[in-house]
């Protein structure tokens, strides 16, 4: 499948990997591509810059996020929150009609040190935002409740044994992110939320996940519904 | 041990219940003793009115406020969120000095519709609230993730495989309330959280709880944090 991934960080580049290992042509969208291949110090995590990344992975595509959208027969917004709006503002409308958006990003604000918050919850959410200012896109919320390596491989921890939610207006829209969860990534249950109003409820996990990643000092771990 | 706990409602009596089944000597705090015991209509969730509930449990008590802290060695603030610091006003600064309260409240609003909305988060909590009102008071927030029946008996879910939080500042206290959740409740894992402030955490946690409800058709489920 033709695949675009919006945004070069961390998550971006571990769903880009997986996918194109997986068979799928990627392209990783960014704001100014000669800006993203000119960057050459390590991000705030310590991991390499993308220039770097991306030579190591010659599969995948580097475009503009107007490239990006064209190329892809799917979207994955792994933007940070507080750029994601205008990433797919700059991508063009004419471009997004009628495709899924996967949209993993949360509204986190780190510009008032640590732990970060969140710049829109409780009666509003960044996956609702989206969805507002795009009418004509799919969004589907999921997988912005774990870290990244989680995300691609589940069964790294505890066989699978956790979950993931989505949400979403678009029930076929969810089905069918649902189906690629389980496909790609090995995901064995996926909780389907309810409309992209439950994406308040799964933004707003992230203030408690933040926290015990500081106290089980590891971001390898994830929720589990015990029912 | 003489234990208070404030609020009337299901929360409060399934706590009362199992406290006083233990053998300790439980005192219930409500605003106004005359109107609660006067109240002949059933509760929203359809319970039947307190007066016929404190009936079957003769060996509880029912004070005001300011009875029931000056009767607790320990207290438990079971009242609805919006309500929690008016009732510990209520009860007076020199009834709280140096007692341990343990916070189950969640600042939920039911005004607007459902699901409520949190009237505070993101950047304070209602246990952050309580515990600067009331510096006098050791605040231990606990037990607000899960539903009234877990809090008490978490064995009956998935044989008492998921966790319980506790956030707050008094290390002396948080370790005293986590002895007592294994104690008198059975709860196996409690994750120290830190300090009061990551009460926004878990209360934050309560907008996807709401809607897994909806999803789940039940409240018997909890939250596991697989390592």
């Amino acid at each position: 499948m033709k695949i675009a991934i919006f945004g070069t960080g961390i998550v971006g580049q571990t769903i880009g990997k997986k996918l194109a290992e997986l068979g799928n042509e990627v392209m990783i969208g960014t704001r100014d591509v000669s800006k993203t291949m000119a960057r050459s110090e390590k991000d705030v995590y310590g991991n390499p810059p993308f220039s770097q990344w991306i030579k190591q992975n010659p599969k995948i595509k580097l475009g503009s996020y107007a490239e990006a959208a064209a190329h892809g027969e799917l979207i994955f917004n792994a933007t940070s929150g507080m750029a994601s709006l205008a990433a797919l503002q700059t991508a063009g409308k004419d471009k997004l009609k009628g495709k899924i958006l996967i949209d993993i990003s949360n509204p986190l604000d780190f510009s008032k040190g640590m732990p970060p918050t969140l710049t829109i919850c409780n009666t509003d959410s960044l996956g609702e935002q989206i969805q507002r200012t795009f009418p004509e896109l799919k969004v589907v919320k999921t997988l912005n409740t774990m870290n990244a390596n989680l995300m691609v491989n589940p069964a790294k921890l505890a066989n699978g044994d956790h979950h993931v939610f989505v949400s979403g207006n678009d029930a076929t829209a969810k089905m069918k992110v649902t189906d690629l969860l389980k496909k790609w990534f090995g995901w064995k249950e996926v909780i389907d939320m309810g409309d992209i109003t439950t994406a308040r409820g799964t933004e707003m996990i992230l203030p408690i996940w933040l926290r015990l990643w500081g106290v089980l000092q590891t971001p390898m771990f994830n929720f589990k519904i015990v029912k």
